[in-house]
């Protein structure tokens, strides 16, 4: 590894878009998580393709590591260069290069964010469904295989992205998928790179599936005696083909925790906010099908929100949850858990993991994306208490390792990063190996975010 | 290569269900398409993944090829052994292993076929939804990434599968993704393996999608006076959110087709089949807003088949229309290609093709997943005429070139095995070389399925 040289090389033709002010390298080396701050050897701001693959070119043959940037949400230290090296931040590559209206694709650069992307499509008809919560960047979400409160409907980002460029570690550029909907042309690159973390290249541009807007919207809240209930109304009414576009599930401390810190007075029982898409007939058919089907599930306090305010004071209220929930204990930090698992065994999961976290004496409110089987338990920890720390990670490991047993995964939209790279082997077995056999075919010196996702080289 | 003593190894562990007689090699030597036989050495029926694992590890420790065969109806020769070696025909590997219901999935084994499954699935208000018109394998369909004619609604084999057991090129059996309906952990390695056509390791479980049966469904036909006022149809239905379940194209060569064949007397025009699913009043409320939209688009002739049997007559003419296509010329054999555009460029496409094929001489009536932008011309060739051949050829990579010009593939669905292989490096240029890497990490003696969608090894 030969940093300085590097360095120097891309100094000498980027100039000043390669920098290493204190600021800049502390500005990226935190993400937004719990892990300790690793600065990068410098930070280098792209504008074009060429720019990238000159960047790899420089890095891969100086042996030094790159790490992709995008606006530093993810969660499980992605974007941090825990190995030093140079961090490509894509902020100056945010151009939305076409929309495609008759083919309802978005083609565009990986450093578009998804409220700038959403608000460029506005006046066209068309928007970008997948919705983590944070404004984070289309390439950054894509290479997590993020997803949100909308995937029960409109799926993940491995659903929703068409086609690829990819500066890959040799500093070749290549391109995957085509602006088809479909193919059958050989291996799926494209869905190889969705959820890759940036360990087998760096993603330049992306052509994005768009979906209409809906005619109509409605949402809702509800509130159930038991999660069980609520997770029954849910499962009834996916089965029932109620095309739901929001089904999202608050246990009864983050319903507290949403009350204390927005003024709210939802009753203190597990809830239910819902979205429906469609035309008005159409929202209009699924409200009262979800209706009668939640009355079997004695469902009460229904509260309707079919004005535009009103549905985004809902969904304001279920995206500050994350912060509400660590505003119930000043000075907290949180550990967030990202399990999945079959429908089926959902309530189960859930009130397996509420007993657990009681008798262990860990706070974690429960968020879920409940048509998917995904739920977050936000582990409250303070910071200076080592035995408290300890005792969260040993409720994750629990969480995970239910999960794992009850079919499903350690985590449904977070990704591994290094947060959850000790759970790759429990659950991928043999699997693994044939992703590290993988990397090491197609970043032999493993300069492409190293230490991420795969196994570690010997 | 020491292909006797493998078949000597297999002969001692499986007995009967190693076979090398003529019948059986011949059986196996053709797929549904024009390539020459090939007769492999053996062909084996494993009945457990450990059987299938202890074929592919004598394989490997003898270098001989190993061919995996659902039911022979791919299209470009995926499963016929053109270097020899071991057919794996997995016609006993057909169990259905559990049908969950409340998380709308199913579990099998890759033998089990598409109608085998539905009709297995019947009583419990679930469908499987891939329908490409033969009654495949699940483990083939998977193999080579099918879709169909109902792709437009609930997608590809892509989109629905997931998760797989499968035996690596090691005899190693490994499993990839889980349960639950999505996971950020680690590469896609079930979307990796979707499409690799047996080239990277053999399918030996599955668990699959499903989705419920409509409550209602609703069909028609109808005629256009161009494929561009169709298309413009198509597109604008679309873009209204109008969910099609199947939206299928008939030019006016393969109607002609269709009428001769089966005594039908629809109008010498293009035509879109349909057909809509949901709820009563969904399924209404969608067929009010395509007939308006059909209308602007001067569509006539409606003609709508709300009985089951109007219905399955309907569609079973659009799964015969081939057959009518090669009988409207005896003897004749059938070349069919497969392109995919973005749909904005699908009128353009299948009129330069329709005039192409006019100028070459070559008859070539097209069939289209219009949703999509996939369509197929069946172009016509009389065996024993090497010249007529030649033509048909070459207008088939003309429509290959216009395909990638377009911004389409060359393959919509029915895979690349050999037929297609020429059109790897056009298509994806360097990224047909990361295919080429992979395949080289997970299969470095070459064993799986060779000869097939990779760059030839040197």
């Amino acid at each position: 590894m030969d940093t300085q040289n590097a360095i120097a090389e891309l100094l000498s033709s980027l100039g000043q878009r390669v920098t290493r002010s204190k600021s800049d390298l502390d500005l990226h080396a935190r993400s937004e998580s719990h892990f300790s701050a690793a600065p990068p050897d410098a930070v280098v701001y792209p504008e074009t393709t060429a720019e990238v693959a000159q960047i790899v070119a420089t890095c891969a043959r100086h042996r030094v590591p790159v790490v992709g940037w995008g606006t530093g949400t993810s969660l499980e230290g992605q974007a941090q260069a825990f190995q030093g090296g140079i961090v490509v931040d894509f902020s100056r590559m945010n151009r939305i290069l076409n929309v495609a209206q008759q083919d309802m694709t978005v083609t565009l650069q990986p450093g578009v964010t998804r409220e700038a992307l959403n608000d460029e499509l506005r006046a066209t008809g068309l928007f970008f469904p997948v919705d983590p919560g944070a404004n984070a960047s289309i390439g950054g979400m894509t290479s997590t295989r993020a997803s949100g409160t909308t995937a029960v409907r409109y799926g993940t980002m491995r659903d929703n992205v068409l086609a690829l460029e990819v500066v890959t570690a040799s500093g070749e550029v290549i391109r995957t998928g085509t602006q088809a909907r479909k193919s059958s042309s050989g291996y799926d690159l494209t869905g190889l790179f969705v959820g890759a973390e940036g360990t087998l290249g760096l993603i330049t541009e992306l052509t994005l599936r768009l979906h209409g807007q809906p005619e109509a919207i409605s949402a809702a809240v509800c509130a159930f005696e038991t999660v069980g209930d609520a997770v029954a109304c849910v499962i009834d009414t996916i089965q029932c083909g109620v095309p739901m576009a929001r089904i999202e599930l608050m246990d009864v401390d983050s319903v507290r925790a949403v009350n204390a810190y927005a003024g709210m007075k939802l009753p203190e029982k597990p809830h239910l906010l819902l979205e429906f898409h469609g035309s008005p007939a159409g929202v209009t058919e699924q409200a009262e099908s979800f209706g009668a089907i939640a009355a079997d599930h004695a469902a009460s306090g229904f509260d309707w929100a079919t004005r535009t305010e009103d549905r985004t004071a809902l969904w304001t209220m279920r995206h500050n949850a994350y912060y509400a929930i660590l505003a119930a204990r000043p000075g907290a930090r949180a550990i967030v858990t990202d399990i999945c698992v079959p429908i089926s065994r959902l309530a189960q999961a859930i009130e397996e993991t509420r007993t657990d976290l009681a008798e262990a004496g860990v706070d974690g409110p429960i968020l879920g994306h409940v048509g998917d089987g995904n739920f977050h338990a936000v582990l409250l920890v303070d910071d200076s208490d080592p035995a408290e720390i300890e005792r969260a990670k040993a409720a994750s490991d629990r969480m995970v390792a239910r999960s794992l047993a009850l079919g499903g995964t350690a985590t449904g939209e977070h990704g591994i990063g290094v947060g959850k790279l000790d759970y790759m082997q429990r659950e991928h077995g043999a699997g693994w190996a044939v992703m590290g056999a993988i990397k090491q075919a197609l970043d032999p010196d493993n300069i492409m975010n190293p230490g991420k996702l795969v196994p570690p080289r010997n």
